[in-house]
């Protein structure tokens, strides 16, 4: 008998899949999954003991909500996980990830896990405090169109400052480039927006993007603070959802981080594989320590339903031990008729993302700002 | 007019994506990505000048292959890739990752991009030459189930290594967990292969995974290397594709580097959506560095076709300036009957994964890699 349980807790964690085959492929792919996900090794090969009774993944429950759709719930030890993000993940979804028809639902971690992140620094209570903004929902819109200088962009962000959008991103599309480098774009769009605080009295604050080469984000992240930015804007699905969670839980940082969904989209587009919007941009992003997770809003230029959306707020919201609830931040075409839809769906605890639309309101800047804020406060 | 050509090249790179819709629809969309992959502004408010002149993308080719299925080349400005592999997929499939029916087909990147990479330190003649294998193809199996001890994995690699396995991997669960702590682990399995490197005259290697936190991947790296790791195993889709591209660029290290699909399946799980086999697998993974990319072969327990199959192949030996051709691992279930049907598909510049399967043939593990390693031998 191979014997390793005295290393292991007895404690496990769950992964609902959800299976699109019939019920009896179900079953296998299920057994299969335990396996797959776990050992890779053929179950009649595994030494006797500990490693088929403990290591390897165990069907919890299994349910059928059609004949092709199947609710199967597998559980891992957490020691499986190694006290890693990175791991974390690769045992959720490492090789099912390749195999069609399955997809990732929601995860239920306990405390064992959960324990080893600091999860979102701020949550939504910190970003309120950061924001001065109580009960309101907050604004935000992104300096654009690439292409644009340094000068030009932080002129927009001034504008937009001083009519009270609460977070001006980058647009994630700007980098280092060579029409707007990085520190110049930086520290030009920072000092625009304290000017206009000092003007308004509101908090605004200016988010660059920190989707960069995996050995300049961190000194990137520090001269945008030593420079003035009040938070980070990063794309997990191009940097990794572990360096997004290094940046969260850098003490010498401690800025609010908002997720970009760049690159990560093809987990969601097709429904029977991949990871749930909920887990997806709700549950993992969190756990990755973004305060805020972006995401195209139903009815914009993006296909998520209005079922998705909410599915992500809820994802962003449900209890996860010590791990704060974030913010959803719906965009991707929104106007400013959507608010009132927006609000009674999402409630009042979210991020209005608004890019283009900003632009058609009024024929300023700080006009159509104040006017989008205006509109946000009296509802 | 809004003027920075002075700062533009003028050349241009290209990528090729599938559209699956009407052909009106596939238009539509192709314009829409010009715009959605770069400013993300509608093109009525984009400052007149080079923004909507270079900044934007251009439509360089539309073919239709069937009534629903489309294939559009798009151009854009190499700048806009902000000479960094994050941006440069940002640029390819950003946004455009989260709209349905559209597919990143393949690259075709300029020198002026090229040359931002070092691409793979080794590639398939300095992995040959590495291995002492000039002509044959080579041979890879990963010590596992996860839950053994160190000692026992170190005593699989022996075993591996004295039958003339070539490259011996973590299998991909592997990770700093209690039953089996990394540089416990990756000191004893070094050593083992290197003992058997010393009676048999081979030069196995011993190549651990690091699908580690973003901050310990690089001092892993280096723990390993000293210890006498020979390569790593990376898995992107975790780790991001720019650490690789860190890892495989770092001359302290200058060790191989086997990419492993872990958590990147989804990208082409749907047909539709996400990047194709011959992009992700070959080109993309190629370009970040990997000298070798791991893949489920046809006919395995994954579902990947002969054809996609072929097309990863291609990927990873296709022309690409100074980016040195890779090799295909396929595995995800291999036995030994399958080798001659793979020798006479992929050639003999393939490296063999088999994992599982090895532990069938023969009563002993060194007897197993013997007679897989004649057979290649042989063929």
């Amino acid at each position: 008998m191979y014997t390793i349980s005295p290393k292991l807790s007895g404690e496990r964690f769950q992964v609902t899949y959800r299976f699109t085959s019939t019920k009896q492929e179900a079953e296998q792919k299920a057994m299969d999954a335990c396996l797959e996900q776990t050992v890779e090794f053929p179950a009649d090969l595994l030494p006797p003991g500990d490693i088929p009774d403990f290591i390897v993944g165990q069907v919890e429950s299994f349910s059928s909500s059609s004949d092709s759709t199947h609710l199967v719930t597998l559980s891992y030890p957490v020691e499986n996980a190694g006290f890693d993000l990175v791991q974390l993940l690769n045992m959720i979804f490492g090789n099912s990830s390749i195999k069609p028809g399955v997809r990732v639902e929601k995860l239920d971690l306990p405390q064992s896990i959960l324990g080893q992140f600091k999860g979102p620094r701020f949550g939504q209570n910190g970003l309120r405090e950061r924001l001065d903004a109580p009960i309101r929902p907050m604004l935000c819109s992104a300096i654009k169109p690439m292409g644009m200088s340094p000068k030009d962009l932080a002129n927009q962000a001034y504008q937009f400052a001083l009519g009270g959008i609460d977070i001006i991103k980058d647009d994630h599309g700007l980098a280092d480039q060579v029409f707007s480098p990085f520190e110049e774009r930086v520290a030009l769009c920072a000092e625009a927006v304290a000017k206009a605080n000092a003007q308004t009295g509101y908090k605004s604050i200016y988010m660059p993007s920190l989707g960069a080469r995996a050995d300049q984000i961190q000194e990137k992240a520090h001269y945008a603070k030593q420079n003035g930015a009040g938070g980070f804007l990063v794309p997990p699905g191009l940097v990794g959802f572990d360096m997004m969670r290094l940046l969260a839980e850098d003490d010498t940082l401690a800025l609010p981080i908002m997720a970009h969904p760049a690159f990560i989209g093809s987990f969601v587009t097709s429904p029977d594989n991949g990871v749930s919007h909920y887990a997806l941009f709700g549950q993992i992003t969190r756990l990755s320590g973004a305060d805020a997770t972006v995401f195209p809003n139903w009815g914009g230029r993006f296909s998520f339903s209005k079922e998705e959306c909410i599915s992500i707020m809820e994802g962003a919201e449900v209890s996860m031990g010590h791990i704060k609830p974030i913010f959803p931040t719906p965009g991707g075409g929104m106007t400013i008729d959507r608010i009132p839809e927006m609000l009674e769906v999402y409630g009042r605890d979210l991020i209005f993302l608004m890019g283009g639309g900003l632009h058609r309101i009024k024929p300023t800047l700080v006009e159509s700002s104040q006017y989008f804020r205006d509109l946000v406060e009296k509802m």
